[in-house]
């Protein structure tokens, strides 16, 4: 049997065609940002499934999973997800089994791809696990006895969301001060604005701002710039207060962290770990460790909203 | 039957005896701080429950539950509690079984008064509940889909050091800026101390700092004083904050704010309402209420510990 896994972003849409055990026979990419509402965005993605399913000789797939920000596992909407163009409750579940007869799983970004990381990462055998991604934005997700942890509505685990500095910086949630305002890839941007405008003859200061992006900043610290090292180094100690936060929360035996501005690597995780072991309770005696994604980058996702659609593969 | 449930706190140890259907029959109190070491502190609950049982002509309880600050429920240890006398790892279960021919289980003190208001009190029937306990310290219990979550280690919900504040008031736990650094009875009386120092003229000024407590405050906000008003306002926003972030975490269908400095009622519950409304993430539609226990004041955690012990009554 075959299934869909969709990684549905504020940037990109990843949907994928899963065969046994978990491979990732194709894909195809949609460029969200294009799809002005959520119509026009569930006609493109039929449209890619049943090219996907007949450039492969695919009569019938046994399940989609989408993983999208603000994905309700409950009731299969997308909330007001702040970083995609169409707002209100989208009920996107509906929309799809509309036009392709099959059963549809929605939920949200982050919890799949922790799940995908449980199953077929470097999570596999864990019970315990937080995740936190960071991309457009940064979503979270808690899995608690092997199972995602969603709350009283679906939305349990919006870690981006906590508030790391009161009346910080201003968030996209209308917040001020939230994780995702300084771990987001615009949260690292304005770290690192904010910087050269103190330091104006840093080289990249001859860069506009609107094209300093995580990776020109990370191109930089590799060739030793000072902004861009203390850019990351800045970001890496505000995650390892998220995460010793996170651990007082559930007690997880890692924490994963994904997501595009991981390309850094070391950059961010290694200012992650001295942060987060200078600021860890002392009651928690195990190590708990920092780890990222042991699968292809946009794959977690995908084969974690496959795996969260219930479905066999 | 009967069982014993014992609140084992920084201050004060309650020992309670209970009968069917959990009616509190008889309580003892110890006074925690007399006791330097875990040893003579055993000795004293174990006399206490002798006595209380020997009052009441009853010869057997079928368990033990007893509530402590990081008190462990998977091995039934005290680590390391910040706010005891006696640092290390105390093996609570086995020394009070060494005397008392009894099971005993040991919790976490929060857990245990969670678990009280979900099976006593105002969280009947609720299965995703949040709870903050203001005492000595600062304590945080959750309970998710009906149980109460400890994560890898046991040590789940410990949301008294979630750090609030980067880089703020030192905490006892060796941290700077946790939660209980602010909304704890001595962040309370520090609070009240730094404002006291900008309005000396205030009428708080004239008592000694060490004969403030959250009462003298809440006496003087009563009457109207405009700095120890504003000290529970300022613990209430605080207070909204920290709920924001809980909800973040586990989306719980109600929080629940307990402990002693709650005698100050409306004065801190009232900001901590319009702080949480304020910073309350968009996602979440239902109302979330910010409820106080139903319980007697020291009831909750002595039947939420009976309740842990798993005995039948």
């Amino acid at each position: 049997m075959y299934i869909i896994g969709i990684d549905l972003g504020g940037t990109n849409t990843d949907i994928g065609l899963l065969g046994d055990s978990g491979v990732v026979l194709a894909r195809k990419n949609l460029k969200t940002g294009r799809y002005f509402d959520a119509q026009s965005l569930v006609n493109a993605m039929v449209e890619v499934i049943t090219k996907l399913m007949f450039d492969n000789n695919i009569e019938k797939v046994s399940g989609i999973g989408i993983g999208v920000p603000c994905g309700n596992y409950y009731d299969g909407s997308i909330d007001d997800a702040a970083n995609l163009n169409f707002r209100g409750k989208t009920p996107l579940k509906t929309m799809m089994e509309e036009q392709l007869n099959v059963p549809v799983v929605v939920t949200n970004d982050a919890n799949a791809a922790l799940y995908g990381e449980m199953i077929f990462g470097g999570a596999k055998g864990m019970e315990d696990v937080v995740m936190f991604t960071l991309g457009t934005g940064v979503g979270g997700a808690i899995a608690t006895k092997g199972k995602i942890l969603y709350g009283s509505d679906g939305f349990a685990g919006e870690l981006g969301h906590s508030i790391l500095f009161p009346n910080g910086r201003k968030c996209t949630c209308g917040n001020r001060g939230c994780l995702e305002a300084y771990a987001s890839i615009r949260g690292i941007v304005q770290t690192c604005a904010e910087m050269l405008q103190q330091y104006p003859n840093n080289e990249l200061a001859r860069i506009p701002i609107s094209e300093l992006n995580p990776k020109t900043i990370a191109d930089a610290a590799h060739n030793g710039n000072p902004v861009a090292i203390e850019t990351y180094r800045r970001t890496g100690e505000w995650m390892g207060i998220a995460i010793s936060n996170a651990v007082v929360f559930s007690s997880p035996q890692a924490i994963f962290i994904t997501g595009g501005i991981l390309k850094a690597g070391d950059l961010l995780i290694q200012p992650a770990k001295i942060s987060f072991s200078k600021h860890k309770l002392y009651v928690y005696k195990n190590e708990i460790p920092i780890l990222t994604s042991q699968l292809n980058e946009n794959d977690a996702a995908i084969l974690g909203a496959a795996a969260l659609s219930n479905s066999k593969i």
